[in-house]
């Protein structure tokens, strides 16, 4: 941490910011510029914020210097992680394509729309059981009836499965049936869900809050790594800005941002990234590009009547196109599908 | 719901959407224009999102004509609506001021900011005992104690109390403590949450979340209502935007948008709003100028000291100026406080 | 400027960084912590950009420490300035109302709502005479017949005019008709035109970028006045953000941040700050609480028919009707109108 | 236009708005939905803004049907233009690369860059002679002298050049040493500027807002059309969001959405679109795999010297290398650099 002290801060300001550094058990480090004094915090910052310091008399500001992250930070862990999910490896050169529909909403819709991701070369099948939905009077998924579907369609057709979970209470009961969790974006900064999934040992996917920095991200991620699930995935999935000629302003540069940053496999999310199916396809390959370990795609046999998120979704012949089209980016960026 | 066709769109286009329509119980109405075919669906649209119908051969977009929300609108419940606490009464001409510590940290702590915010004229006591935290190392709240503490607060003090719930599992338990139960703004559309407070008979404050819209704040708020629970207070506390000067943008429209549009009555949280304690007491003013029913504003007696929020929380001599300042404002606007 | 370095940097990493801040002219001063070697840049930083740190190798990343304005801030001019306009003084313990049309249409529109504005207590007619528009085929402004009508209105009713001007061929004859020169917010950064405005003798209002940073808001003013005109009001007119329910977000907490940091006066515009003459009212009252210096508000005869911003725009009736709220709040902070 | 009358709105007020809308020369299309009635405005609404009807007594809201641009749309001009420079096509299935440093510093650094990038596969050289700038107290640029040092480049390899033209004054200065003229971000509603460059003949590439819509882009561009110049390019260079890991979000949906809407060529900038010349590779990648026609890029000889944007300059071997990149995702789908 860095203290910067008002222009005027007299001797006795700077003198009470340094007693209360070292009560905290840091220490002080000056250093007098021409026109600011400046004082550094030395120890582990991580568990302190800026604004701590900053209704000390005399102080103007104080920054950061160490991401507050450490677990999903690179560096103490410079490697890939890779997260084995029966059979299926994430983190490695092959990027691995999740997909299938929003919502379970009928054994038909589900067994047809697995078979079809299956075979256009999806490695993971998703499905939401329990869906977060803006209005209360909109679908809300089928609950534990469509859990048990997806482990239908998991063992008939040997695709582990990704699905949400909504609440703390959930948490073992969908673990029973799915390969992976997913955290919502709108849960991204519900702890006490996050501290859950932490206890026990199913790989999670985390997707990106909205309204998240890719700073809040990892530290959404710490909660869950710091309470012993080391198995976890992040979702770039659009974040919002002013544009709204799409659903979501996709952060490409997110990808090589936490790729950086962190040791943990990023999936893109193509269909809420944009919210238009017709513009899944090339942020798809775009992601790919940009070096993404993951697509998660929605995929709906009629979309015109799907129960919720239709327009986005791809019906099976465009999602088998974009497979191609993607498979045929990541050679050119040295990877398979 | 509008359905605006493209530009080329052809009769048979037309008439699948028309088909479509009817299909969904509601019915079409076409008007054609020199560069377009528009068909307005006539029924109670609410259920049904836009984009449903964007995806439909021919169609360019759909637009919502209603407010999704009904519950919370002033269509159908045009007085403002007043919710009753233990004899504090939020809505009326009366400005209600909540205030105290952002978390209860020791009964000492508690007790002396608790006299100190009612000696200055607070009508409700505000405390966390669950707190959120971004980072999983931050001090996370007293948990049961805290509660504990808060009702010995409120009883020796006969100040109603409000805290914040977390967690579905924890809403019995919390209401048995509290007068008012918040959920705050990164839980805004933890639909579980929402859920689990919908069903019981406690006030609620829903916080609008950093970068959720005032549609989706009511949405919220139709969550609780719809499930039964009708006393419920909004409360703008700051969205997230592009300026970094301050820690939120306080959206002072927003209170006039949101009392033209809904019956509920609106609290501002210019801590939160801020996030810099000396911001707050012009943001305060501001509040009231601009119509909001109450405030609800973070003290603390030590706040370099403070275990969270300490730069946005105000020591209680300063507290005393706020209110006595938002105090003449609302005698401006014709309130009292 | 301080600069942090990765992790792992080298002691070669560390000694080139100091190598290259003294080859700039700039003391370099190590401190080094735990995780972290932090390297602090000494001298007058302002014309180097952080950025410029961050490529060299072993850098994680830079940060300023000091504004990067110098003759905008409060460090170099405590006190307030007061801009003169020919008898109004901006700046001082009255706030000053600015009101008009949004564009100059006609003789008898300008006149009719001037003699209203006056009558109602503003102190400044506002006017557009060349209009910024979105649209190539909207109204642009009478132009020169526009100044020549806004001079006849200054004269006739001795009120000093302000009028935008929109590009630096512009400024010596707008500077003829007009008291003050208005920047428009899409021009904030149109650094020819700040330039240009620098080296005349006229007061300038500056209104805020919609995309614009309070700090960048500051740097075009640093052009102005680094030019040579000190004679400079900023204004406040709403941000561009997520929200949708108005055109604009009213940034109130800049009025208090603005006050902090610049000696320059601060002008509200709630006109352009919430984009519906309804909220405009609710919105100045709550400027003139956080402590605006003054008004500037569009007042039309006929709004329905007016040829720009006319939903915005207030009639002469509810234009009076504001000022007598506004007055109200100014007297309860210490102020009046 | 579709304009949503209020729940209760009367007769006498629908009648009001027809006669409104009458009176403007367009017909009015009544229909009555359960809640609400809606009022169609038949004729080209382009010109007017809903706005103007939302003032009107029992009106909601009004919301437009056609977007406001007609030359820069697909509607009118479904066909893919392409734009000619001296031998160089934007806008066919070849990408194009155009490259070179931020600003024009020297005739040597020009020279051994422009050489570079030429040598690196790029087909039009950029360099910035006039540099829009922060702070006033940053380099500026070289101004005439850059100019020349531009058109000798040009002439000596070959090259188009594009650079940026800040002025009206201008610009026909720069369109005598210029093969294209470039507005910059900060300029793209610089009204005055768009309208000196519609009248010339040179073709032009418009650079999006910081915090532009894609309407706006579109409507920027509408303006030079409109003025006569048909040669006009779009370039996505990042939008200003909350994220502060990047300098600037690269709104990747921006390049299909921009194909979709309008037949003009699409340029992506991922040097400002990360801000971060490590970024950038990726970023190019994405962009190709998106649909870009094409690249601008800016490149460094020696960027911790160069005299601005160096942290996202790349040097040469770096920018040889991401063309290679860029190429075999050209390659994947269908395109060649």
């Amino acid at each position: 941490m860095i203290i910067v002290m008002k222009h005027h801060a007299t001797a006795d300001e700077i003198a009470g910011v340094v007693a209360h550094i070292e009560s905290l058990g840091f220490q002080a480090h000056l250093s007098s510029g021409e026109e600011r004094t400046i004082i550094g915090v030395i120890g582990d910052e991580r568990p302190i914020e800026p604004e701590h310091f900053e209704l000390l008399p005399g102080v103007e500001r104080a920054v950061r210097i160490l991401h507050p992250f450490k677990l999903a930070s690179r560096d103490f862990h410079p490697d890939d992680s890779v997260v084995k999910i029966n059979g299926v490896s994430v983190g490695t050169q092959q990027v691995i394509v999740m997909a299938g529909p929003c919502s379970v909403e009928s054994r038909e819709q589900l067994m047809e729309t697995a078979a079809a991701v299956k075979e256009a070369g999806a490695h993971v099948l998703r499905g939401g059981a329990y869906k977060p939905r803006t209005s209360p009077y909109a679908f809300q998924g089928l609950g534990l009836k469509g859990l048990e579907l997806l482990r239908e369609a998991r063992d008939e057709l040997h695709l582990p499965v990704i699905t949400e979970v909504m609440s703390p209470q959930d948490v073992t009961l969908v673990a029973q049936y799915a390969d992976i969790l997913q955290i919502g974006a709108r849960n991204m900064q519900n702890f006490a869900l996050l501290h859950a999934v932490g206890e026990i040992q199913k790989p999670v996917m985390l997707k990106r809050g909205l309204m998240a920095t890719i700073e809040e991200l990892l530290m959404a991620a710490e909660y869950i790594l710091s309470h012993g699930n080391t198995r976890v995935m992040l979702c770039e999935r659009g974040i919002r800005t002013f544009e709204t000629a799409t659903r979501n302003t996709f952060d490409i540069n997110a990808i090589p941002v936490l790729k950086s940053l962190t040791h943990l496999p990023i999936i893109a999310d193509p269909s809420h990234g944009t919210g238009k199916w017709e513009l899944g396809t090339p942020s798809a390959r775009a992601a790919v590009a940009a070096g993404a370990d993951g697509l998660i795609v929605e995929v709906h046999g009629d979309p015109a009547h799907a129960l919720s998120d239709g327009a986005q979704s791809l019906k099976p012949d465009k999602f088998a196109a974009m497979v191609a089209e993607a498979r045929r980016v990541a050679q050119a960026v040295g990877r398979t599908i």
